[in-house]
């Protein structure tokens, strides 16, 4: 681990405070002192960036297709010794890991197979009113990634994000998550090796840690940063977006930052397969110790016996459930502060607490009534880990209701049979206007790639409800319609040379 | 003229305080008394509003492109009283309106004809992931639209915005300019004609007067409202924005807010045909009496007797503009004060000031330095009316770090012939990044609207640049995207039933 940024291709170490990174199962520190990125390295990479950016804009899509291949190659040859130093970092263990570096390198190829239609540039070409307009989509210029801590491959250094913005045509500067400084450091040196072979700038990427929150800061005020995109926390996603916007010129901030996922079980589907729903709904709560941004973090049902009875299979089911190490100090400390508070609350009962004050975490399940959230919606604010709220609707029109009180949310999710069908419409109709996706008899968790995958949401799951931070729409954050009217060929970009209207 | 808003189908007109219109040419009080909307009234439109959105979202799309053709209709035979009362209260001229209307309800078929083919609903279908995901934009909700002073037609009551909003299926609240609130009510009475024999909620338009900032407030604070549409200053569209993001769920503002674009003049183009560009600059800073946000602002060239020549020509076409009405006495107002602190600018001489002290203005000329202007960028500060400064630049590096220092602008202009094709490759690298248009040997005035436009641009032009206010991609602004895994056909919204991934 040699702990330096990358800035225009050189390594760099300018500032004297380093951290270390810290073993997820024990606390004890990992190999590796990391440099602490001074004001200077982050200005100097933001400068490098914009001088990427012009070259990137007229860089053919044929190399940018193959840088995203290449990665994905080097990544997967490299991935041994990546999963070995995540595991450490993260505690999530090698084969959810190797299945999420599997994930991170199908989704570049995914950016490379997509992108060769341009289908994204949504080229649009007019000469039949007065004029030769023609309209195309181009890069916004550099852009700043924050790499997420619960997914030290598929959210971070190459990523999603990552992945998009070159897929735009946008050079991207990555603040590395301090959790997994050493994966960082592995899969960033991955991308400068194939960067020296490859015909793209060297500030295609570049990257800097810092434990400190003056690093991200000093990123996002920089002046030629044009785009953020962050996954994580609330307080993280919004402090960001106060500082882009008391820019002399704001930039978007693309943050996804978590939410509550509601899982409603309607009665056909409790009374046709109740038990096996519970299997699944646990699963889903506990799945990488909660730690996912769509784990299911409400249960709904209509109170009754029928209810009841699948309540207690999710507790029993989470009883066989073991402790399970968490990403890091803070995240174990919130979860234990979210479950407390709510347990301590007149309106909530405890069903189920498998924690105790061990290093590893057990999961939770708290109970309380539509009523109680109506009156209080915070108790759905989200609890970062294992833990799940039930809610016992009093019937139909109180489930109606509490979807009305519902905040904006990554999804949503509905078990039903063919009877459920009546009130299962009336639900979606109200659950549509505050989720990114609708799921109907599985789970939020698990996330498809996909060209068709939208994971965004209304306010607060995300700060703009028209971006997905998975899938191949995911590029659309950064790009920028431009009009070209009457402008000769020679002056055009790329990819509305050779147009006419007949292309249309 | 009633004065009365339109709330759910009826009109209503609680409020005590009112307000009149003004004639634009003499300043006299025109007929009819508008009452200011009371937070009861905002508060009723919105709720009514939220009510019509889920009945829109399931209306097929033929008897939404049936409405927009049948306001068209409505509008153009009522056209010639619309045209009259828009003239007295705008001074804009009858031909000019003539040809706004024109253009407006153009606008009202051009998305009629495109939606259609649902090419704007974005649909991806994959089932070959392991679940079908489906992706398709929904309507984002209840829309609120603020009229532009300076186009009482096309971006007012049933102007641009309002029809990109309808054509994504979205109900609208217009908070009418206080310009022009007779126009506003002609217009307003043709639709709630027209939605009477209509099969869409009546709430689908909804229109609130109001002299007062408080009106407008309060329908941005509406918890129903989900988007805002703005035309107008700067000033209006960042505080519109503040009270957005100070929402309990902020919501997006799009404000076109207006810009300097610049037109640069190579020396090819002033040495074959200087005096021609100089007509056409001219006439493109009058037009309108210089109300336009795409009036240029700034004219750019390399300093030397043949530029000079070129600015005496465009002085010379000035001093032959008459004198010309302008909207309002604060416009007026503010256009003085404008070109006044120009002129009093150590570092700006006067080129020609047709302008006194009546009631109609005339058109001015100021000249400065691309050196001073990079010292002190404020100097490119929109003057919204019939003023432009000229900026020499000593030579071609001169011209790019101009250019590398001009803020976002919705557009920006060359003039170039052959020779000058290097420099113009050059330039237009750099402000590309800074404008939503670039437009070669023609003037940014006369905004032709079209698939292929985009009117927007980099802040300050917009609060957000992957936005067009003109043309059909303007309904991407009020569309979100859902993904729907694994959801039955009976719960799947309308443009997704019968899709399968064959269609993808």
């Amino acid at each position: 681990m040699h702990g330096h940024h990358t800035i225009d291709g050189e390594r760099s170490a300018l500032g004297a405070s380093t951290f270390a990174a810290r073993a997820a199962s024990t606390g004890a520190e990992l190999p590796g002192r990391f440099h602490d990125a001074t004001p200077g390295e982050v200005a100097a990479a933001a400068a490098a960036a914009q001088r990427a950016a012009r070259v990137l804009r007229r860089t053919p899509w044929p190399d940018l297709a193959r840088f995203l291949r290449a990665i994905a190659d080097e990544l997967d040859a490299r991935g041994e010794d990546i999963v070995a130093r995540a595991d450490l970092e993260s505690g999530l263990g090698a084969p959810r890991l190797t299945g999420e570096l599997g994930r991170t390198t199908d989704q570049l190829r995914l950016f490379a197979d997509e992108g060769d239609g341009g289908g994204w540039l949504g080229l649009r070409v007019d000469a039949s009113r007065g004029a030769d307009l023609r309209r195309v989509a181009l890069p916004i210029g550099p852009v700043a990634v924050f790499g997420a801590s619960n997914f030290p491959l598929a959210f971070s250094v190459a990523g999603g994000d990552t992945a998009a913005a070159w897929a735009a045509g946008c050079p991207v500067v990555v603040k590395a998550h301090p959790a997994h400084p050493g994966t960082s450091e592995l899969v960033a040196d991955a991308i400068v090796d194939v960067l020296a072979r490859s015909p793209l700038p060297a500030a295609t990427f570049q990257m800097l840690h810092g434990a400190d929150h003056a690093v991200g800061g000093a990123l996002v005020q920089a002046p030629e940063v044009r785009a953020v995109a962050f996954t994580g926390s609330f307080a993280g996603g919004t402090a960001l977006d106060r500082l882009a916007r008391a820019r002399p010129r704001p930039i978007p901030v693309f943050a996804e930052m978590g939410s509550s996922n509601p899982i409603v079980v309607l009665p056909g589907a409790l009374a046709a397969r109740g038990d096996q729903v519970a299997a699944q709904v646990a699963g889903s709560i506990t799945l990488g110790a909660g730690q996912f941004c769509t784990k299911p973090g409400v249960i709904v049902g209509l109170a009754g016996a029928a209810f009841d009875a699948f309540v207690s299979e999710v507790a029993r089911a989470l009883e066989g459930v073991a402790p399970a190490t968490m990403l890091t100090d803070g995240i174990r400390t919130a979860y234990r502060a979210g479950v407390a508070e709510l347990a301590a609350t007149a309106a909530v009962d405890v069903v189920w607490l498998g924690d105790g004050d061990e290093r590893p975490v057990g999961p939770s399940l708290l109970r309380t009534t539509a009523a109680a959230v109506i009156e209080r919606p915070s108790l759905l604010d989200e609890v970062f880990g294992p833990a799940a709220l039930v809610v016992a609707c009093a019937d139909a029109a109180e489930a109606l209701a509490l979807a009305e009180a519902l905040p904006g949310s990554l999804t949503a999710t509905l078990h039903l049979e063919d009877a459920d069908l009546d009130l299962a419409a009336d639900l979606s109709e109200v659950l549509v206007e505050r989720v990114g996706r609708l799921i109907v008899n599985g789970v939020p968790t698990g996330v498809i790639v996909s060209p068709a995958q939208h994971h965004g949401g209304p306010y607060p799951a995300t700060l703009d409800a028209r971006a997905t931070s998975v899938g191949t729409a995911a590029v659309e954050r950064f790009l920028r319609p431009v009009a070209f009217q009457d402008v000769p060929e020679a002056l055009l970009p790329a990819p509305l040379r050779g147009t006419a209207d007949s292309d249309r």
